[in-house]
């Protein structure tokens, strides 16, 4: 960050005191700084702030910078919206209460890579009428009977040392279970000794990259979760990274990357666009981590969820001592039991159990028993497998729905997962996510996952997650968002924008490039 | 740190490179450049360390600095200590699997406040025969049917967007159970929306220091958890102690301090050496907070537990606007059940949810819900009822054993909580201390609580947990730990050496100076 930078940033806003400096990205140091600006009260609630396109000239930013800022801040909730009156502190300055999260589109590119305006952004109502955002299971479907079953089980069984303070591996009798599991269903090769259970990914990634386990540069997919990359941002994490195609990230792109330490990957399934990691592709992240003493991190996200296709093995199955393995129960029974783990290399392990903690201070012991007696009797897989059917279903009734209203659109990345993209034409996503809004259409624009510093242009696009409406929502819900791409995203004069002909519909990994 | 002795810092250990740069006291940088050393295998598994005299020599450093380190990393597994054969690094350098912490006394102080060697540290057995280490409730005694039976109505009544991605305050049931709880029990002053539920209170340190809420110093007690330090001396926080006498921290130096930003206080009994905050010290701690804007972190790990005293209600109905009040269940039900809550100030909430994240990311929603039930229930209060009365007859009958068999040693801070304070004469804490380790019996010297900081001489004793034992184990560690101390500790040929009379043994509160 320059010195010129930083004088003129401080002068902005009738002598709004912006404190830029700081480790992270232009970007992350604007952000921080608008944020504590309104936690001090310098930026008083209500307060209008000055156009993006006024503060980017104003510090000698590119715009998408600051729209970026702005929409991160607003999907955050410390600012807001509205339609014909500009961008706002909110009046109540802290995270929304309701479950879902409400990341506006980021702002869609133009031809030139500009950003061109934020979205106006009319108030989103607190519960969506229909809930099509993805990153969650069907929270209707999680088995509570079998869950009690399972813990009755396990906490009447339990010996007394499992109420007492907690080893920071996790129990025992969990990690012989994932030990066992994740061998037999995603092929990662382990014993329970290099199994650290946590609270989720997050948790993970927090251990991983807070404390002295990794350090230096992060490879990451060019397409993932902006949660993640605010949480290795906060952590001083950089990151860069790697073109997405129709195989996934292009991990032949690491070798010319400023010496990452690591790499980020969800091979089964690429977030969101969909792809499964193509056997070159994983070939070739082994080998750049043998070469280079690199680490790949593997965020096996929603593994267990193929439709049409072969299951797709873990990454980590190809080289143990080079993958630490990330899953969690978040996708698989519901992110309201704050179970994860960490699959890792021998080396690993001490590192990241002292950045853990000399006792469990995290999971519920409770339900780490509960969950391992879950696996073992059975009932988790047979939890999974019903899950799946039900996904699979609605996933058909997705692709039904927009081959009979909207022909013209065909979703993909759609053969495994809780969620699919559906491409649209170029400059179309922003009117096509807030007149979904206006419907009370929660979803995502594809460009929100789009990393900043991703080269090239962004296809236009939303990420439709099928998961979440309960059963006899979901045809109500699929209704409604095919009529809103009818009128947004009309049928072209000549032929379909996205899917040049209908075989590839159902099969198709296509991917923006 | 001065320049000169960076650099003869780093020429120690025949030309080991050790990073003594960064924040923090001289024993905090020297302590995670051993650290580091250790876990970069720049010293390896095995290695002797020099003698505590000789590295204090060489880097200019007073001796019990370097003790004070060298202890530390003992107590978390990277060194280990053999009797007659000096420190070296630890074979697996990572924190212990066993329950118990097994940290060492600190090394005792002379009358000139200099460090004596550090006791020369035999193996500990992984499971000690006699747990009287302070901390935990009896993990016996957990309400595995009453949790069972609350989990079953809880889960079934939860509506389903229980089992989508959480609120980061923490379910409303639970919040509002314990505004309810909190205010009937501890005087606490709250509603729901100011209740933040985590995963414990040292969750709830870091939610305070780890992000943007809390900055600068904060004073602690002159005795506290050495976790809790570790922890804010990771968060970079400085701590600067106040002195502790009969009637907790003297709150009156505050005013004297460089310009603290908040205090962090066990008013209901100061641990560990066991008294209840004098209501001047009371009144000076609000006092300070308001007349510095200052911030009063109340940490309030055994409030339930009194035994001859009326209840003492929290600091935190003095002024909800100054005080962040903080608690779990860790003593309560079990460290098992990661739960923890802070009542903050209004205007702390936002900030506080902001470090925690959008979603619920940390503490179980399942165990949330049960816990809110297991409250609403009465059954909470009746589980208190029966520990209160389990935990005063084990401090009877610890009070009785010392008075039996080593009627010299008196026991302190004995009016409430699960442990007891037992002053010894000066140079024979470590003495007792090993000899009860040989024994298996775990304990905790006292020394090990003093801030590295606090001024004067601190007393030797020993730090004893009657809460952790089953109830048939108990009588045999009374008796092993008598017979020890009948050894180590004999009577003096004039009159007991803590206790100048018998009638103050059963309601002293005399505590170090």
């Amino acid at each position: 960050m320059t010195e010129s930078w930083v004088n003129s940033a401080q002068r902005i806003g009738r002598d709004l005191h912006l404190d830029l400096t700081g480790p992270g990205s232009r970007r992350a140091v604007l952000i921080r700084a608008l944020r504590e600006a309104v936690r001090d009260g310098r930026l008083a609630p209500g307060t209008r702030l000055p156009p993006y396109r006024s503060l980017a000239a104003d510090l000698g930013l590119a715009r998408n910078t600051v729209a970026d800022a702005y929409a991160e801040l607003v999907a955050e909730g410390w600012l807001t919206a509205r339609q014909g009156s500009g961008t706002h502190v909110a009046e109540r300055t802290r995270p929304r209460r309701t479950s879902p999260p409400t990341a506006p589109a980021a702002p869609p590119t133009t031809p030139h890579g500009q950003a061109a305006a934020p979205p106006e952004q009319p108030e989103q109502p607190e519960q969506p009428r229909h809930n099509l955002r993805q990153g969650q299971p069907d929270p209707a479907s999680f088995p509570r009977g079998a869950w009690l079953a399972a813990a009755r089980r396990a906490l009447t069984a339990a010996p007394t040392e499992a109420f007492g303070p907690g080893d920071p591996r996790g129990r025992a009798e969990l990690r012989r279970a994932l030990a066992d599991y994740l061998a037999r269903v995603r092929g990662v090769r382990t014993d329970p000794e290099r199994i650290v259970v946590c609270s989720g990914v997050a948790h993970a990634l927090r251990l991983l990259f807070g404390g002295q386990v990794l350090r230096g540069r992060l490879a990451v997919e060019g397409y993932g979760l902006p949660f993640h990359r605010a949480l290795l941002e906060r952590a001083g994490v950089r990151t860069d990274p790697l073109t997405v195609d129709e195989h996934g990230a292009r991990t032949t792109e690491l070798a010319r990357l400023p010496r990452p330490r690591a790499v980020l990957l969800t091979p089964a399934h690429q977030f969101p666009t969909g792809a499964a990691l193509g056997p070159e592709r994983r070939a070739a992240a082994i080998d750049w981590a043998r070469g280079s003493e690199g680490l790949i991190l593997e965020d096996d996200y929603d593994g267990e969820f193929r439709h049409d296709r072969q299951p797709v093995g873990a990454l980590q199955g190809l080289d143990p001592d080079r993958v630490v393995y990330l899953g969690s129960v978040s996708k698989s029974l519901s992110p309201a039991v704050r179970l994860g783990w960490l699959v890792l290399p021998e080396r690993l392990v001490g590192p990241v159990l002292a950045a853990k903690g000399e006792r469990e201070a995290w999971a519920s012991v409770l339900d780490q028993l509960t969950l391992a007696e879950l696996i073992e009797s059975g009932a988790y897989d047979r939890h999974i497998r019903r899950m799946r059917l039900r996904y699979r279903r609605r996933r058909d009734q997705l692709v039904t729905a927009l081959a009979e209203r909207t022909p013209h659109l065909a979703p993909t990345g759609i053969a495994a997962g809780l969620h699919a993209v559906l491409r649209l034409p170029p400059g179309t996503e922003a009117a096509a996510y807030w007149a979904a809004a206006a419907q009370g259409i929660a979803l995502d624009g594809l460009s929100t996952f789009r990393h900043p510093e991703a080269t090239g242009t962004g296809p236009a696009g939303l990420v439709i997650g099928y998961a979440t409406p309960s059963e006899h929502a979901y045809p109500a819900a699929l209704a409604a968002l095919c009529g809103v791409l009818r009128v947004t995203v009309p049928a072209p004069l000549r032929g379909p924008a996205a899917a040049p002909d209908g075989a590839t519909r159902r099969q198709s990994s296509e991917h923006p490039r």
